[in-house]
């Protein structure tokens, strides 16, 4: 094992808030002598999950406490997904059944084991203790915080000064999230920034059961595509880990030097005096950004695909845009649409690309269309209209095409 | 049975809420013409029980239903006393064994039975429903009320409002007491005016569970015998449903002629008809005050003693009192002990009714001190120092004294 200044270079990597080191240091030191690995928690809502980079930096963390020798607890949030919105206010969170929440895990493993080792993760579901709590029990847990205290979250005080309803069962769960950590003995959570309050919680109520309170970890939310947002499905500036690893390829090419090293702190597995060094080398004008770009999005396909994809992927690339640079600025066209496929040609022209659609089906036929690095040779070729495309016709014509 | 209008009459006698008086119209019309009794709820604290007549009010309430024929419930909230304050900010309010519930019920009886007919009372546990509620059931439960809407009541706003903590399990009870009324079924609910928030939430659950919304009725907080303040032990204005026959009888007899009224509305057996007419008589001259006054005094002692009693406590009364009216203002004197019991001479000290302890001896050795009625003659004899007591020394010096 390594030594616990080693541990906490690796640990406090891209990390936000740390609650707090020198607790951390102190369970580190313990585990070192004892040789027992500390238990990592983070927790996952149990609807069905289809993951992309932006949730992938928290597994990032959770495989550097993996390959530092901890013990890895995955959470399934299963108890109130079985409860669903009681309130009845969200149509989107029925209730799950069982069979809805073991399935979802099976597709939670399948997506989160392209980052963690199967062998060194433990997947736990919260209803296993939550679901023998009493009625007695949750009023117990709910007297162990003041409705001042919880109107302090970020979230619940916006909605209570802007008079949009909170019911009060949502003032339970943080709580029962909190009762987590008790009843896992968490000695580390990690979760998002914006999961603080809900992770400070589990401190809270470890401590007041006598149980040395947990060190907790926020990793930051990353940045899509554009650099400025926040990685979401709903602004199509993500990059889904079931993409194509031609498309995955092609959104890592897209972004700004600046996001390439964000990414590579967040989501690369080369150390931070590597990635330094990589910096220091453009700097100096040694290396060209974009081949530093191309190891990155050689690295993510290859986690999510493999490495004979990343090569083949590169490979498409390079002959669509051939080697040509991409240029600075690519045009961004939002498309609204109703529909599940579009029609490459009449995609073309709503982004403004081609003048007609028969326009559209020359320049497919003269093989001057690609999408996402992969040329296109059927005139009536449909793109699924989910996310984003990178389009390209003929030499200089760049778009990225949002679906909305 | 009698006419809804004429269950109607007697129901609203001294109400201050009705929620409302169409609703309650249909259910007894519903209940005359299926001969079903309607289910009467009023709930009861857990804590050891020490009625004052300000707790009779809800009780006479329910006996204006018990004399109409319907069932009445009296309702033990046990459940939230077997949990006790689990906030710990209250140190008085530590969990209830089953053994200690069960022992207050059989104060309970014992107490509102001088008030309500055994045979036609049903005494319910709220542990016996709520006791099989899950955590799931809990949460459920806690969805149904916004914080927003539960910050409106009163108390809450203002321990809001003022930064005083709240703790938010305290959300948790009037859910639980109107999911109490779901349980029960109950087609009217009792109360203070204080529980008019507590009331209307069971109408809420009821409703949204498809039943028929119970009735809400409030009584008013009787007024203590300075006719100022509500009736309260800690105020000292009280009078205890245990005293004795003299004390009782001598507090009615110190309240002013308005609070005879009052009183007569809300705790005597009279129909308003014959109250009103008392009450014109007097005001003609045809009356004297002071004899519509006994004969509250003599319902009230009959009602927690017996006819003799009563008719002992006004001859006492009159000796003592040596057929001299009253005058108009008693003072009151406040007095501050941590003992259980004061030595009578040491008391008259006090009060500034003597001038030494020796001349209180002196006084009682002529027979001319006089406790509620009952002339002292032991110089040893003590008071219990709780309460209060009328003392009376020579003939013209009254003082009502108050321990605090």
């Amino acid at each position: 094992m390594k030594s616990v200044a080693e541990q906490i270079a690796l640990i406090e990597r891209g990390v936000v808030d740390f609650h707090s080191k020198e607790e951390l240091a102190k369970k580190l030191t313990r585990s070192l002598e004892t040789g027992t690995p500390l238990i990592v928690k983070a927790g996952f809502d149990p609807t069905a999950p289809d993951l992309h980079l932006g949730h992938t930096v928290l597994v990032q963390k959770m495989r550097h406490f993996q390959q530092l020798g901890h013990s890895v607890h995955f959470l399934i949030g299963d108890f109130t997904g079985l409860i669903g919105d009681p309130s009845g206010k969200s149509e989107t969170r029925p209730p799950l059944t069982p069979e809805d929440v073991k399935r979802n895990a099976e597709t939670y493993k399948e997506q989160i084991f392209k980052i963690l080792d199967p062998e060194k993760t433990k997947v736990v579901f919260n209803s296993t203790w939550l679901g023998t709590l009493t009625s007695f029990d949750m009023i117990r847990l709910a007297s162990e915080l003041t409705v001042a205290r919880m109107l302090e979250r970020e979230d619940f005080k916006k909605r209570f000064e802007a008079n949009r309803p909170i019911s009060i069962h949502e003032f339970l769960y943080p709580l029962i999230q909190g009762y987590d950590s008790v009843a896992m003995k968490a000695d580390v959570e990690l979760g998002g920034t914006d999961q603080l309050f809900n992770l400070l919680m589990g401190r809270d109520l470890q401590r007041s059961r006598g149980l040395e309170p947990q060190v907790v970890l926020t990793v930051p939310l990353l940045e899509g595509l554009d650099g400025v947002n926040k990685m979401s499905k709903s602004l199509g500036n993500y990059i889904g880990i079931y993409e194509s690893a031609g498309s995955i390829f092609g959104k890592v090419m897209s972004i700004s030097d600046d996001l390439m090293f964000r990414y590579y702190e967040l989501l690369s597995d080369l150390s931070m005096a590597e990635i330094e060094n990589m910096k220091c080398q453009i700097g100096k004008g040694e290396l060209h950004p974009k081949v530093a770009k191309v190891q990155l999005a050689k690295e993510i396909v290859t986690r999510f695909h493999s490495a004979i994809a990343a090569d083949e992927a590169e490979r498409a690339f390079e002959q669509v845009f051939s080697r040509h640079e991409l240029p600075d600025v690519i045009d961004e066209v939002k498309i609204a649409t109703t529909e599940t496929d579009l029609w490459i040609p009449k995609l073309l022209v709503s982004a403004g690309l081609v003048k007609s659609t028969s326009d559209g089906r020359r320049m497919i036929q003269q093989h001057a269309v690609s999408i996402d690095g992969e040329r296109i040779s059927d005139v009536n070729g449909t793109v699924p209209a989910t996310g984003s495309v990178l389009v390209k016709v003929g030499k200089r014509k760049f778009c990225r095409i949002s679906f909305v």
